[in-house]
């Protein structure tokens, strides 16, 4: 059900010809009410899109009616044409729902560059399809369509306390979100303002997928947002609602990391005895952005010294030789030396913890990423859809 | 003849067992003088090797000796053990050569975390062998011991006015330098007081393996050192110099990547239209370290996109939406928008050129790096040694 799963919304995905395999490749939502409010982040890449364009504009009254989504082509770097074409889609869909397109949300992923008027056509197309086929199950459908290089569809729904949580999510490639991430709608039909809905959704990104560090490649394309229709009635408590909001991101996230293009491990890497969580998010960033530390988990080798180079490069607080590196439960480095012996690691299960005290103060965080692996050079010299 | 070129060197090559092939592991380089000059810079990981803590005291005075380097362990992250052992290195060659262990460089490149007493015994017999072998035409086997990954051996020479330059270098991968890089030896018989040596050195290792960005992995062990000898008795120009030593430089930078582990393509990627030098360089480095970048160059695929991606993710002063990118001479995307077809581009040569103009200002800047493959991933998979 995903985003259909809260009361008041609708939804469906259609397949007009923008993937290349005739799947579903246009996604609408539309908020039935009776609130319209919308929150929504945007990635912090200067490079953005179109649609990114256009959605920062018609977020900033905190009112949403609809947002449309495609994949198959990014829509950026395609010229005014392109913002033209993101333009259009709203206008299209603001008429066909008798709203004003100022308040309908427009998100694209694929191809950088490709925005022609093949794409044009489709996409206005797909948003007609689309709207004439809302249902209040369409969620599911919704989810395929937003799909790339993603194996399976990503979607998350929490039940609280008379309210609802729906959210669906894509991604697999080009995944370092800053601030925003991929491709999110996230529903609810509890009654919050756009104030209140906002600073949920800005806490709950924060701790999910910015958490998140796939490939250290960070997108042009990436939106959340978070739509409300109030159709509950009931106003949740603030601290329940952002717990749970919290948990359907960090849901998604997670499912976001077990797709990642080409991956063969799930490393989480937990940095603990940080002087700020600034400075845990710091030194977590640098390992998984690490190529060598990467390829080493791919060949099952746990290798702490990339670990101590890699964070060696930040300036994070603490003393590279007071540093003790765990991976899978073993510590091999204590306080800068070595400890137990790297034969006592198994790496060949999927999920990996990588465990860092930097023995420097109380704070902590853990950031996700994957292995460096062949297939995953593979899939990105080959991509081109 | 690398670093025996110039007059008043000596050096030698040996093997002891470091190197599980049984190839030379230990290299020895001594000034005979007259004078004793050194300069040297390190690398800016505040992870630093127990070689690179010792040489930063010893350079202090301006005064070297000779330098030891070894391969087959990077002593870096083995405790006080680790560092009891790079100082019995100096002392054992300081005892040798009859001058003071505070004049003597070490320098060491392999395994982070390895640095057992079976190490420390090998590089110590490694050291007396070396120094009863040296010969002044050493150079050459000097330059084979400290290959690691390399495949080839790297050296450059420079014939000046009456003086001369020689060098070598080691280095495949985890070739990101900061300030410094690598393994290197520079020597010549030019007369230079330790200041300007000093100056000269920096100024060129800024211009030359600092724009090399092979893997976005900084090491904990790079070391670049210059040995004065003034045994020409020739004191140089200083620009005639400077521009010389910028080119042995750029010359062991370009060998360096050429050799780079893995790589499949040499890429340099020029910035032009910048404000200033250090946004050319920030902008050139963010898409030399872009994964998704990389490894479309591996598969040929001149994608544009990943470049305004990385390169939105940087501070520089530009606007997005006014670069042109072109590949190998082919403008792809100009003013933010496609410009010529991707197929006029044909990657399939190693040597790829990427140009950048962000039309803000006049200043440019060419970083180096290497396209992500397959082999790249294996090798810094398997590699344990």
């Amino acid at each position: 059900m995903t985003v259909t799963a809260p009361q008041g919304f609708e939804a469906a995905g259609v397949a007009v010809g923008l993937k290349s395999t005739g799947k579903p490749d246009v996604a609408v939502v539309v908020n039935r009410g009776p609130l319209k409010v919308g929150a929504a982040v945007f990635t912090s890449n200067r490079a953005k899109a179109n649609p990114i364009l256009w959605s920062q504009q018609a977020i900033a009254d905190g009112t949403v009616e609809a947002i449309v989504l495609n994949s198959g082509g990014a829509n950026c770097f395609t010229g005014s044409f392109g913002f033209q074409t993101t333009h259009q889609t709203a206008e299209k869909a603001a008429e066909l729902l008798d709203v004003s397109p100022g308040d309908i949300l427009v998100c694209s992923t694929g191809l950088i560059g490709s925005g022609d008027e093949t794409f044009r056509a489709k996409v206005l197309t797909g948003t007609e399809t689309a709207i004439a086929g809302l249902s209040a199950d369409g969620g599911d459908d919704a989810a395929r369509a937003i799909m790339t290089t993603d194996t399976v569809s990503k979607t998350s729904t929490y039940t609280g306390d008379g309210w609802t949580i729906g959210a669906m999510a894509k991604g697999a490639g080009m995944l370092a979100p800053g601030l925003a991430t991929m491709l999110v709608v996230i529903t609810t039909d509890a009654v919050l303002d756009a104030a209140t809905a906002d600073a949920h959704l800005r806490a709950a990104t924060r701790v999910s997928f910015n958490r998140l560090d796939s490939d250290g490649c960070m997108s042009t394309n990436d939106q959340v947002s978070l739509l409300v229709s109030g159709a509950s009635g009931v106003v949740p408590d603030p601290d329940a609602f952002r717990s749970a909001l919290v948990e359907v991101c960090t849901n998604l996230a997670v499912q976001l990391q077990a797709d990642a293009e080409g991956a063969s491990h799930d490393i989480a890497i937990q940095v603990v005895g940080a002087v700020t969580e600034d400075d845990a998010v710091e030194v977590g960033r640098s390992v998984a952005r690490n190529n060598l530390f990467k390829a080493a988990i791919f060949g099952n080798d746990p290798n702490w010294g990339r670990v101590l180079a890699a964070i060696g490069t930040t300036q994070a607080t603490f003393d590279p030789y007071a540093v003790d590196v765990s991976f899978n439960g073993v510590r091999l480095c204590s306080a800068g030396a070595p400890d137990r012996p790297r034969e006592e690691v198994d790496l060949t299960p999927r999920a990996t913890s990588v465990l860092i005290d930097l023995k420097a103060g109380d704070a902590s965080a853990t950031i996700y990423t994957n292995d460096l692996t062949h297939d995953y050079v593979h899939e990105n010299s080959a991509y081109s859809s």
